[in-house]
């Protein structure tokens, strides 16, 4: 992988694992997906996409986070040259619904209230497209997060911190909080805070492949 | 509680729903413990016990971990006044036996390769003493973690960076590294990283009545 000169071989000796020749370009605006990949020592460009989150064709919440990120990856591919891009898109679903990011106190409020003692999904799909072969590959992550009973006052205490709006489903599971709003998951947890790493590093493993 | 008026009303106000009219301290000596306590807001100080976590007397995983996190969190309560002491102690369980923190690159190396392609379990116990009254109360939280099918040369990788040797097991699920090696947990997170945080806050909820 190129323009790793600058980090420490702690830091970087997982990127050692997988070879790709171009540079990585993440299309998504999450800071909590810039810091996942961070932590993959991966190094790697920004560019935000404009693509629309609630413009889908899907219906299957496995489809609908599947065709977004190939979306948001394409729209970028278009525009970069020499780079293999990233895209990707969670949803939190309940009971046959997206839970949006909420618009207001009261949004919030009721998915919290609704989320509380139920079990919900999280879909997160992942697309890498090479700008140059338009070669492609997606796949998703499900995560089953439980939550246990929540108390109004509670609810109300983590909206007043504002965590709730930038985030689907009202809720960040590694915010203070989020964390102790949930009492078990089943599945992989980085896929809930927005980025599946260990499938994400999987992926780039395979589609590496490509470049030998 | 006390001691957080430094504090901005977005990091405190988890504390405003617990009630402990005395310091909080951690008799604990991780790092990740110490930022995870961090993340719930709550004001504390940190004192390190001299416990020796190699010598208990139960035999069962739930039972050994809740003596160890009742013996560091009471030998802290011991010399601290007006405290309410929380102590903890996590292990690695597989297939009968317990997976220590690594002393070498061997037992490093033999930990993960064990791990591969596993399922195995993560229990940490909780204790909390009020260093006044000797008031306490033990828990405990079990996570099932699922390790993918690693490559030689993954585990390698890893063990230069340096992660596995203040870990028990061998790995953490929050570096890069350890991230990626796991497949699924049905559980608790946080309680893989060494302290459950929403068994600790329900916890320290329900200590709190004796305050009342």
């Amino acid at each position: 992988m190129n323009m790793q000169s600058n980090m420490t071989s702690q830091n970087n000796s997982i990127t050692d694992l997988i070879h790709i020749p171009k540079e990585i370009v993440l299309a998504s605006s999450s800071p909590r997906r810039k810091k996942l990949l961070e932590t993959l020592g991966i190094e790697f460009r920004i560019v935000h996409p404009s693509v629309d989150e609630d413009d889908f064709t899907n219906h299957e919440p496995i489809e609908i986070v599947q065709e977004l990120a190939y979306k948001k990856a394409k729209e970028v591919a278009d525009t970069e040259k020499d780079s293999l891009v990233i895209g990707a898109d969670t949803i939190v679903w309940c009971e046959g619904k997206i839970l949006t990011k909420p618009i207001n106190d009261e949004e919030a409020f009721n998915h919290l209230k609704y989320l509380s003692n139920r079990t919900h999904s999280v879909f997160t799909g992942i697309a890498l497209i090479d700008s140059d072969t338009n070669l492609s590959l997606v796949a998703y992550e499900h995560t089953l997060v439980r939550f246990r009973q929540l108390e109004d006052e509670e609810i109300l205490a983590y909206i007043r911190t504002g965590s709730p709006f930038d985030k689907a489903g009202a809720y960040g599971i590694q915010d203070d909080f989020g964390a102790v709003f949930v009492n078990k998951i089943i599945g992989d947890f980085y896929n809930i805070v927005g980025l599946p790493l260990t499938l994400l590093y999987l992926k780039l493993k395979e589609f590496s492949k490509n470049y030998i």
